[in-house]
Parts: structure tokens; sequence; C-alpha cells
């Protein structure tokens, strides 16, 4: 289980650096009570003036779940996961406040904190899940029966991992950090 | 200190629950390597085909953290913490490979992924930071010389709180989360 230890809690150094996108599941169910741990991460996110433009549909009906692997053009792995999260940003609800700029920029960011909040929590439980975003829009709203001011930013398939795959590789630090000012990567020295 | 315990690393449900945005900062000095450390669970995030969009731009300078408190709409605080962290992203670089949904929306998140990330790395060292996403774009862009296909998205005090705001409300759980498809909050009963 790839440093998984069940029971424990992890510290959020070993969450953030363990936390992998996980595309094949176990048929074990996950709990309510975990569900309800990784919803509540979600809202404890940071949202521009508060205003937590975040909804969480939650799919477990296996005709839903194929209909949105669909909708994620052909990503079936989508259905083996026992539980799906469908995250839908709220733009109405952050442009009233922040109108343009709210719509476009903080209501994606905030939506996104939950989401990534979400991953570590579940990680921390021993779960697996994926952040995926390729998808035809319409068509999940039309599975998730959401109107037009609301947009579906991502599908979070959640279950026990099958395998964890192994670390992917990152920019490192030296190529993205800057001092004072922004410098192209091939001026950088460090 | 609120909870917080110098020295020993917090777990991730303690991290996300504890994170508070800090307006008020002490005059005492981020390391080095606390600094590198939030930098690595940024990069850490996920991000679409990995593509990694974001540049962080490190600001030390008081007349330069002057500007961005200018450009931030008077925000002062910002002036106050010994580090502040532009965030950037590379639009172009997720449109090479994504076109326009993954400049509008997947570099949005990406960057907000890893900022949620740098938060939680923050106050897990007794760190505070704050979210600041109110600024004139193109000002933080002159103040921090990127260019037109950057796009800054967050400006992030990071430093040693003066204190830790209470926690803020949030939507219950029972609000937020709906069952197979959207049900608008009214018709909710849980």
């Amino acid at each position: 289980m790839g440093g998984i230890i069940e029971g424990r809690v992890l510290e959020v150094f070993e969450a953030i650096r363990g936390r992998r996108s996980v595309r094949s599941f176990l048929d074990r169910d996950v709990s309510q009570s975990q569900l309800e741990r990784i919803i509540e991460c979600g809202i404890l996110a940071p949202s521009a003036g508060n205003i937590q433009p975040w909804e969480f549909i939650i799919i477990r009906s296996p005709e839903r779940k194929r209909a949105l692997a669909r909708a994620a053009l052909g990503q079936e792995f989508i259905e083996e996961a026992p539980i799906v999260i469908v995250v839908v940003a709220d733009q109405a609800r952050t442009a009233r406040v922040y109108g343009k700029r709210g719509a476009d920029l903080f209501s994606i960011q905030d939506t996104a904190a939950a989401i990534q909040n979400m991953l570590l929590a579940a990680h921390s439980m021993g779960l697996g899940t994926c952040w995926v975003g390729a998808f035809d829009e319409d068509e999940v709203s039309k599975v998730v029966k959401v109107g037009a001011s609301l947009k579906p930013v991502a599908i979070i398939p959640v279950g026990y991992p099958r395998y964890y795959p192994a670390p992917i590789g990152r920019r490192p630090i030296s190529k993205v950090m800057h001092e004072e000012v922004y410098s192209s990567k091939e001026s950088q020295r460090r």
C-alpha cells in the first residue's frame, strides 16, 4: 500500500508527498464517515469572501458512473470506484460579490482548493482519488442535473487503490522559484 | 498560537482544520529551509498532464512588498510579512496541450492546488499565510516583471502570525452534499 498505514493519520508532508493519481480501485466500499470526512475537509478550504461556491454530488449508481466515464471521454476507471464525487462551482454565487473576476477566477480557485484538501484527506485515510478534469461539461451537467449557472469542475473517483502508481517527476524548485522578479528558466542560475 | 506546537508536524486533518487566513505578522524571519519546504509542497500538487504550469516569485524587498500591497487595493498587511510569494500561472504552457480549457480552467486549478498545499505546509510549520486574490493583475505583473503569457493568480504573504483569527463559519455538509443529482438547498432534507 505504498507507505499507507491504515488506522494512522498521516502528517501533512507525508500526505502531500505520498498522494497519487489512482486509476484502479478495489471492490471495497468507502464508508459514509470516510466520505463525510472528505467533504468536511473540502469545505474547510479558504474561499474569496468566504463565499464557499462549492457543491458536491455523490454518485454511487453504476449507470450514472458509466455516464460520467463516457462524459470523461471514456476514462473507464471512473466506473471502478465505489464513490464518485462531482465537484461543481457556483460561479454566480461568487460573481454576485466579485463580478467577472469572481466567476472566472475565484470560484475556480476556491473549488480547486477544496478538491486538493479532499485528495489529501482521502489519501490520509488510505483511499485513492484521481482529479479528472478532461470531460464534456454539458454532458456531466446533464448526468448530475445541474443548471447552467453551475459549472462542473472535477470528477473525483474515490476508493481503495488496487495499487499506487510510482511518483512522477516534477520541475525542480530551482526552475520554478524566482527571486524578486520573474526570470525565464534559461537565465536562472540556481 | 492556537494549537500550533512548534517542532511537531501536524497531521492532515489538524492542518486543514487549523489553517486560518492570517493578516498580521510578527517581525520574525522565515528561514530558507521553511520557504523551500513550502515551495516543495506546492510543486507536489497534481496538474493536468503533469504540466506544472506554476512559477513562484519570492519577494523580500520592502519596496516591492509595498508595491504589491498597493496593487492589492491597499491590503497593507502584505507588507508586514517577511516573505511574500507571488504565484503565477503559465497559461500558455497548459494551452499548448489542452487548448482554451487548459488555459482557462486547468492552469488555474493546478496553481490553486499548489497554493492550498503551500498554505497547509506553512501552517503545519507554525507559519501563517493569506491567499490574496483581490489585486490588479497588470500592476502585479509589472512589479514582478512577468510577461503577458503569465497570469499572477495569488499573492501569499508568509510569516509568523501575530495572532490566529477565530474560525469562520462554513455552509454545513448537509447543504453542499447531494445524492446522485444536484438538488437546490431549499429542497434538501438533510
